[in-house]
């Protein structure tokens, strides 16, 4: 990831001031940079994040896995310092999040809700973590439960409910990562979906995320916030 | 239009009370009736809405190619009745646009538009109404204009200006009509799209702005007030 | 059916001699015309191609649910009469058939195979008779069989075999049909589709096989004959 | 492309015996290897093919933009050697412009055929290479030339001619290439589509060609034969 976020910033006009990797002192780099940029280990952020918040730098934080107290720790600094803390950085992605939870919101209940997901043959998990997102998204805009989450068909399935959401989890060759939101009705559909060419667009939105958050008071803020999804 | 409207009745919990073609007298009907929904032609909807607004009936219109005399004439009687008129009564395309008009505002401006119509053969314009409306969404949600809209793409093209909004009107067959707007960015794309399976989806959201009108106070609507999308 | 039937003649240079439904007797149209078309109750199938055959006239037949015994009978007659039997009469569909057989064979194994079908939510069986069909194109060109197809993915589902075929049944709407075969190979994809607008598609198909079997020698024929997709 | 070359390599089981760029001396590899690769400047290809010829090795060539003398001095090695020489590599597009020869033909001319590409936002010139070979497989497999070809659509465009071949060129991002030939029939579609990734899939290919060519007698090859795409 280091190496994709330090092209990402060459795309953009960020300059990287400095970057740590397991074994290099963090310190040494801090004073002079304008935004601390974490992807590293789960167990290497609270200390990182201390620091930031000692030489009062804004953070943006990718890093996954982080135990209870972990998160306890890296939110104790928010108090501090501005931090974007995300899941996912695309900006495309996230943009189809907030898209989806309206079109789920804005269309009739008859205009049946279906997610196709594409992964390469060697993810091993189904469906994809953006896909559960999705989910949770029409879920969430319809006032559904997991109950009503269905994965694949075959068989005598009976006529569709309305309120099932289909999730289908295609794999194969070294498809990057395609997500499609369909929304079936009556004698019309609308389609959202977004297609990821490579993993480079993680690293373009924590340079984005990077640029907001400068001069942002303390608090703990998402990608929601650097991309104002809020409404 | 008739037939596809007393189709789409049917599968609502709407009654036809009446209906009129040429040479039929609506007074027969209006007063029973609850809405008067006119697609008919352009001379015959001033009557028709001073007779609604006599009867104090709410009103959908979907007749087209009124003269500004007749529109004048139209908008008079929304003092005294409430009115749903709109270019285009489909709930999925109507959505549609308020989904693109969101994404436009919502992506950098490097995440470069793309507009792509379907049509059957026997279409003898390009492009359609429905991604005219679509183009301006853009082009409004953006701060362009008319002079950023480039129709097709042959030869020595040059690189794409970033603004540019890129239109492609494909004919074929008996296409009813797709249309899919595309904002291709760094590494990601995101795609929003209508498919439409028949006309009868615009009787559908005739009768949807017929159910909505009817307790609402006299005014001009149109289907972004009947589905909510002002935000 | 028989509206269709009449409608796609309508659009073709066919006419339609006579028509036939329950009650009615053949024999009162069978001398006159050209070529019989069948899409009747399998019962009736028999007398009728018996009387075809009496009277020397070519068939079409789109009739399903024969017993064995009916089977018998109606091949019978090839001996005095050509027929073109089908279970389905779609010319895309057929193509289809015929492009994936192709694409699965020619493209090397690593060019993993999924089908996604879309159908509307009244369909209560997964997967559709056309993927059935497609999910054979590829296991017969591949050398895989039934243990191959995977319908569906959910949890830790591990690497994808290279040899599975996936199925994903899609439901939603009113949709009439799309069928999706994709081949996702090392950083390319090769997709081969088919979407229907109304199931006119049959009738013009078995219309089709009208105009061709008329000067044919007699024999059993099915649509790969009429579209000349052996080789 | 050598760094691409030498990636696929390493995912198949071919070895890279030696490299060489401008300023290298190919001699000191070409003894010892099995077949050599050419994709460098169009002067360097003749010289080399000599070399090959000399030292009895099979040879792949993509290099491109050679005169017409050039063109002369390659295909003369081809007395002595194997030679596979092509414009594209990529076992996808090959496997694609076959597919849609194949359906053009056996689609009925009422199947309209227009094509769909897309590319980066840097991409200079429209229509691409891949999308000027695919209107070749539809023209000549439906007995059509140039003057059919219709470069996007704009206005009063009247209907459609059944023989035109449509064309469009999307624009937009970073997209790597994406090609659609889409056949719009009577209430039916038949779409064909590749996807490419990124730039791997000519090394891909070239490698492959690579395996082939080694046991072939002195002659002139190209993907289709590789691929077996004769018939």
């Amino acid at each position: 990831m280091g190496q994709a976020i330090t092209a990402a910033a060459a795309s953009s006009d960020a300059v990287i001031y400095g970057a740590c990797d397991q074994g290099d002192k963090p310190q040494d780099f801090i004073e002079g940079c304008d935004v601390v940029i974490d992807f590293s280990f789960h167990a290497a952020t609270p200390p990182l994040a201390r620091l930031a918040a000692e030489y009062g730098k804004p953070m943006v934080i990718g890093a996954t896995g982080h135990t209870a107290d972990e998160r306890a720790a890296i939110l104790d600094v928010t108090k501090v310092i501005p931090m974007v803390w995300a899941g996912n950085f695309s900006i495309g992605v996230n943009v189809l999040f907030h898209l989806v939870g309206k079109a789920a919101k804005l269309l009739p209940a008859e205009y049946e809700a279906e997610i196709i997901e594409m992964h390469h043959h060697s993810k091993i998990d189904a469906p994809s973590g953006t896909a559960e997102r999705l989910i949770e998204q029409v879920l969430d805009a319809r006032g559904l439960n997991r109950s009503n989450v269905q994965h694949g068909r075959e068989g005598n399935i009976g006529a569709r409910p309305q309120a099932e959401v289909g999730v289908h989890a295609v794999r194969g060759g070294s498809i990057v990562g395609d997500h499609e939101v369909l929304f079936a009705g009556p004698h019309e559909r609308i389609s959202l979906s977004h297609h990821a060419e490579d993993r480079g667009i993680f690293a373009r939105g924590a340079i984005c995320a990077g640029h907001w958050v400068t001069d942002k008071p303390p608090g703990l803020y998402n990608m929601e916030d650097v991309l104002g999804l809020r409404d």
